[in-house]
């Protein structure tokens, strides 16, 4: 999770999640963020995420059509996790539905790809 | 630079990029980082950004149009500085451009946007 994602050639999708926690201990976030992970990785037309967080936090994920992002957004328990997103886990978040055009990749001991 | 950017109605372009630092001390880097986020705001076509580090660094900046994207990428202390990164302070990287199609934004006081 903690590498930068290995994404075929454009075009594909990313779905930008920017979000401002409101943590509570026990709230039960760390959990579902982990399962929903690993659910949204068997999803099909799933390519990879990347995340991270300090004070603001990032996940973008990447898809290969858009009905793969339908999807997953109507999967179940992704639903419950939106509907806590918003009662109790988030003081503010964004959703960003974008198309990549374009792409590089640089790796120090790869060279640029 | 710490909270959900509040962008215009799509379309608009995000340029996502993910990078896994190589850290030095007295490298230069936090204070180029803090340079570049000041020059890229005052760059025809910007539209915020976003970002979040931890073993990941995230960078989202959006932007009004493909041409402001390239300006920026043409810029010289941001050229100067992707040298710089791709010298010693990234040991990987990604840039993907994309251009936003939907949006959406919840804020815990004013409900869904």
């Amino acid at each position: 999770m903690s590498a930068v994602a290995r994404t075929p050639e454009p075009p594909y999708w990313a779905v930008i999640f920017t979000s401002r926690r409101d943590e509570r201990p026990g709230d039960g976030y760390g959990e579902t963020a982990e399962h929903l992970l690993q659910l949204a990785a068997a999803q099909p037309g799933f390519l990879g995420v990347e995340e991270a967080r300090d004070d603001l936090g990032i996940t973008v994920s990447y898809w290969a059509d858009e009905a793969s992002i339908a999807a997953w957004k109507a999967e179940a328990d992704h639903r419950a996790a939106q509907r806590a997103g918003r009662d109790h886990w988030y003081e503010s978040f964004g959703v960003r539905i974008a198309r990549v055009e374009r792409a590089y990749r640089f790796d120090r001991t790869e060279g640029p790809q």
